[in-house]
């Protein structure tokens, strides 16, 4: 028998953070045929309160070092404000969603960083991914919305990089579904011109994605994610897309997909 | 078939503004056996929150007006902070728990409150609980732990008394279980007198509360739990008893049960 499709889809601080952007995604991501999980970033809202808290923002070569007390924030503003009110909007849609951190159902357990060079902080690396009580859920066709949370299963919560999150999630769900895993942000893919949003990669392989690194047509931010990308796409995920959400409810929208070979 | 056991235990602000007291508590929690849901009210923490924010606290009779400001303060601290570190810390006892809100599953749908003398904003009463989400998750001995958030089904989180939530989820759960509510506080039960510990009344109902009452044996502060304990008791609640956490590890503890007649 063939597996279910699984949708992961991921969204950043782009939609996170523009109310009418978000409210518009949720409103069609909530259309998408279930099962579908959806993964959410930050945004600048924690860093507003640490900055109204006085929470002093510790960068390490342009990183952000979660501290005790910004781990506080982080875990109020993502797993609270953010995820609640996500899953709020969602059932007001009739999409039926419960919120997840990586501690709950013991979903996504990590490991503290260890401290090379740069002590990170509460930041966790990610070790094993448990899927029961969210396939629990998706049995029932509810949709697990997760934040960028995770835990060590020691008692200590540790923030973690949303695409990482996502990227793991699809990997622990590939045992059990046919995962296609959505990276969304605010152009319509990797571009061979960064300034030309038209100018989108439809498809990049292991084979092309190391000649456009060689050609700097890779920007620095987009390598971590598509590091993740291809993390996933080796690791039994389906097919893994990035671009604006458009990609996942307009058939006609342009995006790149990742492919293995 | 007789229904299976469920245990509803509710922990408030003497218990969760406590570190000590809450890890203790957690740990024998965690070793309750299951199905088990817990509910924790929301301690000092909101209000230490609301006031580093610079948020006024708006008292109207003795209680607290819950403003935008303070919704958003409320779900950061409730459903963030305290829940997601409730849960990391359920986890390394190795009792897999998942936190929910009311909106989470839609469990707890409520209405904000109508005006009519008072404006409390944004606090709901409850309509309606839905089980199925934290029954999936009871099927395979995951602990839903809820905060004292419900939603309108609308998109609005509101603030609701923790106390009334875990009467309201024991009704809600008496179809598919046989139904325990556990209120702990920080008295070993209803007292004879109130500054005698030892004074326990260990049975209650409908007769001798009258009667408690006429007598001016229950304080104000009572009340609206006992309301809660006597409706619960009423719509088909297996066992109600108010204590010291002590009443559900110790078997030689004293506390109070609410008995229907």
């Amino acid at each position: 028998m063939s597996k279910p499709t699984l949708k992961i889809v991921k969204i950043g601080g782009n939609i996170i953070d523009d109310e009418v952007a978000l409210n518009s995604f949720l409103a069609q991501f909530s259309k998408l045929e279930t099962p579908k999980i959806l993964v959410h970033g930050g945004g600048k809202l924690a860093t507003q309160l640490a900055k109204s808290l006085q929470i002093e923002v510790q960068m390490v070569d342009g990183r952000r070092i979660t501290d005790a007390a910004t781990l506080d924030v982080i875990t109020m503003v993502y797993a609270g404000k953010l995820n609640k009110n996500i899953v709020a909007k969602l059932q007001s849609y009739k999409c039926n969603a419960v919120g997840f951190s990586g501690a709950d159902g013991n979903t996504i357990v990590s490991q503290k960083r260890p401290v090379k060079t740069i002590d990170y902080g509460f930041v966790g690396d990610i070790l094993k991914v448990n899927t029961n009580a969210a396939e629990a859920l998706l049995e029932h066709d509810i949709t697990p919305v997760f934040c960028a949370i995770t835990h060590d299963g020691r008692g200590q919560l540790l923030n973690t990089n949303a695409d990482t999150i996502a990227s793991e999630l699809a990997i622990g769900f590939a045992d059990s579904f046919s995962v296609e895993l959505y990276y969304c942000f605010e152009k319509n893919g990797v571009l061979q011109n960064v300034n030309d949003d038209d100018s989108v990669i439809e498809h990049i392989n292991t084979t092309t994605y190391e000649k456009l690194l060689v050609e700097g047509v890779i920007s620095e931010g987009m390598l971590p994610k598509l590091n993740n990308c291809f993390h996933a796409i080796h690791k039994n995920v389906k097919k893994v897309c990035i671009g604006k959400p458009d990609m996942l409810f307009n058939s006609s929208s342009k995006f790149t997909t990742i492919q293995a070979d």
